[in-house]
């Protein structure tokens, strides 16, 4: 039974938010008169102490007291005698795990949100440094218009970007504090729940204690927040394994990011980029684990919710994990520009270019153009050439108002500088997007 | 290979964004010179006689066309000639279906967010109504304090008003255009983006094309805030089918609301709420099977894309239900408050508020009181009577300071009306809150 | 990089299967001659007092040496010398891990299985006892029809024996030795493959060494047949927290299976059964993040796969723990039998009992006597009294052929006496149920 | 209501195992004496002529009838009369729809096993036809050893013939008929469940009533079976991808498994390859969505578990297709093995060739070889020449006893060939493996 419901195995990482929950609710007690100022002096100069045990290593944790709340106060009872009695009045172990809980997250989110916001200035240097950078730019894997390699960068800045935001708007709405909920039912004590909510950093308290000690959706909405972010950097992860396989060659990672081998010192093991990439494993699996907990769960506390830690802990710890390796990996990545650009020249990746040519000036009906092109691509691929490899002739034997000025459209330098659209691929684009990141990000 | 590419027996459901997509794009065409206005004006024309030809029922889908996108364009083509070949000018199907779907999903989620407020009314209403309708308080489903059905309400009301918070962000983050991004990198014709994102009530185009066709993660939000609704409302549809069993029976539903059998017309099968209950699996299907499609997806544009759509239609589809059917219910049940009062007396459940009395007059530590509490609690399930039982000489065997007015403090009553910090349990803190709740909904 | 790289901190688990897998190993290499009996035996020997070390507690793991295997392999030579430099002849990390990982799981297989068993003969002992125990049997948990508590023993019997099979079902095909796959090709070494695989208890050598080193099926399929049996235990889980809540009072805890508190000694919180329902989620979790990992991985071995085994050790743990938990509270719990007896026959629970006399006797068509039934049912609600309650003559106002004989089926003891179909709820086939089982078990 | 409650928007699906479910049962029922023979040849021939009308397309479905069940009972009624109402005699929807159920879900395991063996048997034909083909082996998508395509075909032969061995046990531990469970306890009726099980096909009746129609493990199991088959499907399908891409270039595939563009018709998107991998995704969804659905489900029957068949139906329908794609993809995919082999010869691959001649000729240890071999692959990467294109004097720079022989072993032909080990890459091995195979398959 000790097995099964002891919790002291990990909540034991919660130690700092349970004392600093402890501080504020004795500050408030001996505010509103429930406790002495005596009181709150002792059990503040006994906590200082314990949390200093703790951090040289020498407090010893015991399973038979089950968890890190009962762990301290039991402790402090022991250093500071009736005092240390008196810290849970108007509180019970609930609210304070709850407390102790969205504590723990809301510092994990602000880690991991201030973690993105670097990957992003990462991907937007990178992009300043590569505006121009061409490579292939790629449908089903396939070739399908150049590109750049700052412009892709920028594609995951958006996502990181996007990834932050989700993480800020789940701590705003995580920043209610649950401390005073007592047990379920909030207590007869003349208690002052916004001191304390404002004390440790919240909006204010929580609006309902049965919702406040019954409800987890802040940990829910945190892993959700957390697998999608993984699912975007397990992306990059994979491009990342596939650009530096010897056929691509596009980039190269240090040696610090890779691994070798005694026998192959010259292999180099993208093994950061497949641990983020399979580290999105344990991300999904955390967030269907607490959902499925959740599940069909009657008000308001039962013990099945001891399960939400354990995912949390571990989602948070390994996205840090996998965010701070994809940093490195963008900061650390060398392109090869010349594979990129010559990948990018291939599979008749201009054919857009020229369709775009046929309605612009010839004033062809989209889809008129495009079948058009659809020839010019048949003809070159049948001649083994590519679309720039046809003669004026061979192209004039399938549409003969083209003329000369189609070959200015047909190289990939030609295609990227030309696609000025807002968001495009452009290098004088990606330039003004750089700055207007720079802006933000400033 | 037809029967595994095509999407037409699922995307036809989209068929309003797209028409609403291609009619910002060829007013934008035609405002900015690329077709002329003659073809804006057919176009119009024939999309909305096409809208017409969906709503009636006339139009035959064909699965040879792959989807609703091609379904239409040809259909336009057939209908006004040239004028239709010129329509995808500057567009792709890869930022044309990004849009409609983004469309879609917006839509889905206006209708889900006004359900969700729709709940909370329901809610409160009935917090009103019963804020001092006493009822058990559990934790780990055993009576642990008193608390009303009004404040039980409210508790949920705080989990729907979070989740239509969720969905609101999810919407937020959503809102940007992606028409225009064209194929992946962008156009070269003199495209107004701006424009397009605001004729289609986006607050502005996004702003890196190769994010624009190939993330998802507007899905997977969207998937994650209705998973855990279904989750909130799991755990209500678990407590409507425990409470209308007969051992609680705590509330009665509608015949409306259950199905009986003809053998047995007496039965009430609570099937909404099981029903509600039970379809939060799919909802947490539908999270993990897009997590699991985009993971590790290397950019931009691929088939597995594909597979994002029926997730979001059925999880839009399922919660549309569940939120109908529980307000439904919430506005139907009706409590048998004699089975809750005396269900709420059982189990010492007021012995917390003894403790209390014992910190609050008698001074003791609190831990101290628990002990003295418990001794109490055990004399008087040794003589198998409840807290209130015990005469006063039976209580000073245990500690002499107790006097008369303890009896006070004994009865569910009092313990509800005792409770009175922020959030609590209390009748008038409920009914404080319910004047709250008015104001934010009005 | 070494903190996202490093596995050492949970794979040191497997230090015995990695020892004994060595040991096979360089006992092959010797017999067909690669290394030296010399070797092999201060292999044997060195392995020997590693083992030691490490149950001693005296064995420093590195994080430098990155897993299990290099911090042994390093200790080794350190001990022995050159012939610990030999030991990784014809072997690479890549089937060692494999191996290692194969040996635990079906190690953790075994136990689990017998855990079931175990489970399995506590059910059938309480159903030996309680054959004959009425309670209600539930449909929507609304009383639908009496059934005995032996009966409902049984059902999970069931499910637990279908788990076990399960269990044994991937044991027998995880039961392939992948050791001599090397790194991924197999090996130029005149290995015996046959021998090392009868050595550590495989049925063979796998036959396919890409597959051998990269495919991780056996650990998805464990992962899986333990979510499922977890799913199982959750079922009864709930049904103990609900059966023990006083308004049901079906079944009771002893102190060591629940909790209380100082202040209610009494409150007897079923925390097992709510750790063994939580639990499931976890389950869930470790299979969806394998099958996340593994989705489109391309062969053979990368990185990813390192992410295999965290949630295999969790899963194995924690069924352990459920399925203790549970066969501790099915051989504890005491069923309060009037409480249950009196529920049986709430609710018109012999309403079928009825109708099938009426086909039976009165050959009423089945559909026909359903609806007599109902009208009959409808009566007793009407004047508040159950089934038996009714006089023959009010009886006779719906169906006049009705006679004194009916009375004898209405009642919960002859409901459940007369269902002796194969399978039925009769106290005599729960009897010959439990002596079929017994026949299995023995 | 109607709309969350009715079932026959899906379940219609099954209309042939119910028709086929209650041939059995009346059979049964007039064998044992409960209905006339002419009872139930009425009901035999108004149930032929039902399923007529439904294969015909002239069977009206009623939304009001609510599922499958109701309506072909309320069509039967209509059209034979009396003996219609007969049929549901000592049966009830529960056991009726556990029963269709388990059918349905057998016939899909029956294809679904059918075409696994399709697919090994197409492997096991490129297999033989590739023995030789010289490929990349690759580890963390880096070269490390040269294998051969058909070495590689039969990677995934292995896997698949596992999957349908997991299909096939899955099958037989459904395989057990719940019919005669009635609504949840049995019936007193003199019904024989064994000649109902026989009759459609179950090895026998299962053997408790309240598991027979509460209990779902055989969907379960069923899931969970299908979406490990999936992923590894997607690991074929991820690794189709790559290789058709043009930098790869190993494989095309034929027009009629890709899709193109009316302006890029030489494009040919791998979308069959990318299907299959996305749809890995519902896979995953609907095991946890099942999985989620019973978590927590007091027994027996509740409303939740009509949640469980579209998932199975989804899940089989999509596996079908997949498997389809799959093995029409082996069979088409056209080989470059001159791009393969080029690829095979990159990155070192024969290092560990080299590290195994050190040890076999000069009798180094395995470590210490491991390290000269580093030494030798650096001194080549420096020089920028591959091993081969080290003189023998650069070689005994670093290892003075090397000879002229290292370099047989030092090309990818030798190095495949000598890895004769059992299961490895070497032609000869693959072509025995291919024989092993063709007995088997026989």
């Amino acid at each position: 039974m000790q097995a099964i419901n002891a919790s002291i195995g990990f909540d034991a990482k919660m130690w700092r938010q349970d004392i600093r929950g402890s501080l504020a609710h004795a500050a408030m007690l001996a505010h509103v008169g429930i406790i002495s100022a005596d009181d709150e002096a002792a059990i503040r100069k006994g906590l200082a102490d314990i949390a200093q045990e703790i951090e040289a290593g020498g407090f010893e944790w015991s399973e038979a007291l089950e968890d890190v709340h009962m762990n301290i106060e039991a402790r402090l009872t022991e250093r500071i005698g009736e005092a240390g009695k008196r810290l849970h009045t108007a509180r019970s172990r609930n609210d304070q795990v709850a407390t102790d809980f969205r504590l723990w997250t809301r510092d994990a989110m602000d880690g991991l949100a201030a973690q993105m916001l670097d990957c992003v200035k990462a991907l937007v240097a990178r992009a300043e440094e590569h505006a121009g950078t061409i490579m292939p730019g790629y449908t089903h894997l396939q070739p399908a218009q150049p590109t750049t390699f700052g412009h892709h960068m920028l594609a995951y800045a958006e996502m990181l970007w996007r990834d932050r935001g989700r993480m800020l708007d789940a701590r705003a709405r995580l920043n209610e504090c649950p401390l005073g909920s007592a047990a379920l039912c909030g207590t007869g004590f003349p208690i002052d729940r916004h001191m304390t909510a404002q004390a440790l950093g919240f909006d204010g308290p929580t609006r309902n204690s049965l919702d406040g000690v019954g409800s987890r959706d802040f940990a829910m909405e945190f892993l959700a927040a957390a697998a999608i972010c993984a699912t975007h950097l397990s992306r990059l992860a994979e491009e990342i394994v596939i650009w530096t396989n010897p056929s691509f060659g596009f980039v190269k990672l240090s040696d610090g990011l890779t691994t070798g081998s005694s026998i192959m010192p010259q292999k180099r093991n993208p093994d950061a980029a497949e641990l983020v990439r399979g580290k999105t494993g344990r991300m999904n699996g955390n967030l269907m684990g607490l959902l499925t907990v959740v599940k069909g769960l009657s008000l308001t506390y039962a013990k099945d919710l001891q399960e939400d830690k354990e995912g949390v802990f571990d989602s948070a710890e390994n996205l840090t994990l996998c965010l701070a390796a994809t940093a490195a990996m963008v900061r650390d990545m060398q392109p090869n520009t010349a594979r990129m650009a010559a990948a990018a020249g291939e599979g008749f990746s201009t054919a857009t270019d020229l369709a775009d040519w046929l309605v612009r000036e010839l004033k062809l009906p989209f889809r008129d153009a495009h079948h058009v092109t659809g020839r010019l691509v048949a003809k070159a691929e049948g001649l083994g050439v590519d679309l720039p490899g046809l003669s004026l002739e061979e192209m004039r034997e399938v549409e003969p108002r083209i003329d000369q000025s189609v070959f200015d459209v047909l190289t990939p330098a030609a295609s990227v500088a030309s696609r000025r659209s807002y968001g495009g691929t452009a290098p004088e684009n990606v330039r003004a997007m750089v700055a207007e990141w720079k802006g933000r990000l400033a």
